[in-house]
């Protein structure tokens, strides 16, 4: 049976669903949206955070209130704390102070803004001027909708999920290598979506090479994520789509120090960004590439495969969560979604908190925190 | 969000709860719960089939009205459609001609019977002696409710379920075969209670003797299924469990038939019953094991490993369900739920229909029909 929400739950999931219209377009900042209603219950203004740059959400409901309103009964709802800080986007001042001249008297947050710089202080501030402030509600969804940043503002770090689409009996192709389709359309075009959400999208050369995928949003209809390819020895051909369609500026190789430079120079006329890293063992480092991703303010990225890609990030605990679409099929042996972790005991596994599921038609659809970092 | 039932459906509803009262105690007859509510919806008498042998739901239901009522704008409830045939229990007349003779002017139906003897006749029975009939409420969950009996009536077959446990990427164990616990303490409580469901638990020779399970249903508190091993060499040890505690004769081995005389009598003066089939090629036939089940009066039977006998099983096309519980957990390199099945495309995949997801804590439980033998 679903809960039925209370009025407060109501209003801030509305908050979360007009913060989730600046998914791909706010980072590093975080997904806001909020509502103001009468004392009848009804909206009387709605915002969100359209973008980097733009306007926070409290101050885009406040500058779509009717003017001249008694707002002394008014409450104000958002998904996350409002700032106490400045910070460069605010022209005067943070969100509080100017909640806090609306007259507005009562707040209603879904969760405190994990940020270091506010964490507390904006509420602290709205009820030393006599505020009456409600928070914590619906927390969890609040905190879901709002991961990657959480990453970013608590560990400097670019969020890494990882996504795999598999059978049921864990494999993502025959031994003879089909693949098509383990899932359907519908779960494909939920991958697009998550790539509009994402900042950019990740494979591994084999991937690249084999499959020369387009990795674009073109199933959603949303802007098209940065693709980024690990090929230390730049082996992808050239007439690929990932280095030969009009996004090839989007697109960054990740290669290695002593690569072919006369390739390199073929590709950076076409707009390809190649980044040269140093090598860790037989492979390139992918704490290193992972560490120049924030450097290049790229705050979030899918990684979609190949299992060897995969299988090392595993290995190597450098992912934050992963989404597995799991299809209702059976093929026994084939080419498993996860190689070799040397892990000899259950006791041993990787395993995921938060953990989720939802259907899409026949599939279905698993989500977790790598347990092994939130510890 | 979970769809509001309407009156009709709460007590369709009802009508399953005290169906499944008789788990594991009606076979081959159809689990069926009824109630009766009057003029208010107040209920005024509940019925289920108890045990085989025992009288049909509906008629336990008027059996426990009080007497002298009016039922004139009563309603009776059954989530099967009421029998028109005379069948071994009954002493004087099927129930359609019991409901009619109560005096009750509507009666409400799950599903139709899929028997071939009832199969609409009890809702012309009804209906031709002036009463209103409604059916088809809440269909797909009564016919989940009795798909074992829609086995064994519409194909004289046993019900196959397949239950493996397995982690998100299809292993059983690690490659050192460590498998200690994949699934928590509330899975394998629910496994127990399916044990009590089924009439039989199956597993092969390799589990019988590595695992040295009970197969009982300690857990879940019910009574215990029938213990059959496939064990073409009768190779299991004598002091096992299975062959060696009170319940050895509760114990059914399908063996070759050329095994050892002296072994089989020792198993037969512990009370263990000996079944001795042809060979299929270097295996004993799974053919003629499910087919001997029926025989036996073994209505329905839970496969729960190994990954050996499953496959075969699967190969062969011998099952009806399959129930999976899949631990948030990664192991990479480990023992595959499933082995070989020859599929190298993923068109040829065995797929699923019906397809059902349920969490028992982080745990996700797949079920789903063996989409081949529906076709």
């Amino acid at each position: 049976m679903t809960k039925e929400l209370n009025i407060d739950e109501k209003f801030i999931r509305k908050t979360i669903e007009l913060a989730e219209k600046g998914l791909g377009l706010v980072a590093p900042n975080p997904l806001v949206g909020s509502v103001i209603i009468d004392q009848f219950q009804n909206i009387i203004a709605e915002g969100y955070h359209h973008k980097h740059g733009d306007i926070h959400a409290e101050i885009d409901a406040l500058n779509n209130l009717r003017s001249n309103l008694d707002l002394s009964k008014a409450i104000l709802y958002c998904n996350l704390e409002p700032c106490s800080h400045n910070s460069p986007e605010k022209i005067n001042f943070p969100c509080s102070p100017q909640i806090i001249q609306s007259g507005i008297k009562k707040v209603v947050i879904g969760m405190t803004d994990p940020n270091p710089k506010v964490a507390g202080n904006g509420i602290k501030m709205l009820r030393n001027a006599g505020i009456e402030v409600i928070y914590n509600i619906l927390e969890e969804e609040c905190q879901k909708l709002n991961r990657i940043f959480t990453t970013n503002i608590l560990k400097n770090k670019t969020h890494v999920l990882i996504k795999t689409a598999q059978t049921l009996d864990g494999k993502i192709a025959t031994i003879t290598g089909d693949s098509k389709w383990i899932t359907d359309i519908d779960a494909r075009t939920y991958v697009h979506k998550l790539r509009v959400k994402y900042d950019s999208v990740m494979v591994g050369s084999n991937t690249a090479i084999i499959d020369d995928p387009k990795l674009d949003a073109r199933l959603f209809k949303g802007r098209n994520p940065k693709r980024i390819i690990i090929d230390s020895n730049l082996r992808m051909p050239f007439s690929h789509h990932l280095i030969n369609d009009e996004l090839a500026s989007n697109t960054y190789i990740f290669t290695s120090e002593n690569v072919d430079k006369s390739k390199i120079s073929i590709l950076k006329d076409r707009g390809v960004n190649i980044i040269r890293v140093q090598n860790d063992g037989s492979h390139i480092s992918l704490d290193h590439i992972f560490s120049e991703l924030y450097n290049l303010k790229i705050y979030s990225v899918m990684v979609e495969g190949g299992a060897g890609l995969v299988t090392q990030i595993i290995k190597k605990n450098l992912f934050h969560e992963m989404i597995s679409f799991i299809a209702p099929k059976i093929i026994g042996n084939g080419i498993n979604v996860i190689g070799d972790l040397d892990i000899l005991q259950i006791n041993n596994a990787v395993e995921f908190s938060n953990v989720d599921y939802f259907k899409i038609n026949n599939q279905i659809v698993f989500q977790g925190i790598n347990k092994c970092l939130q510890d």
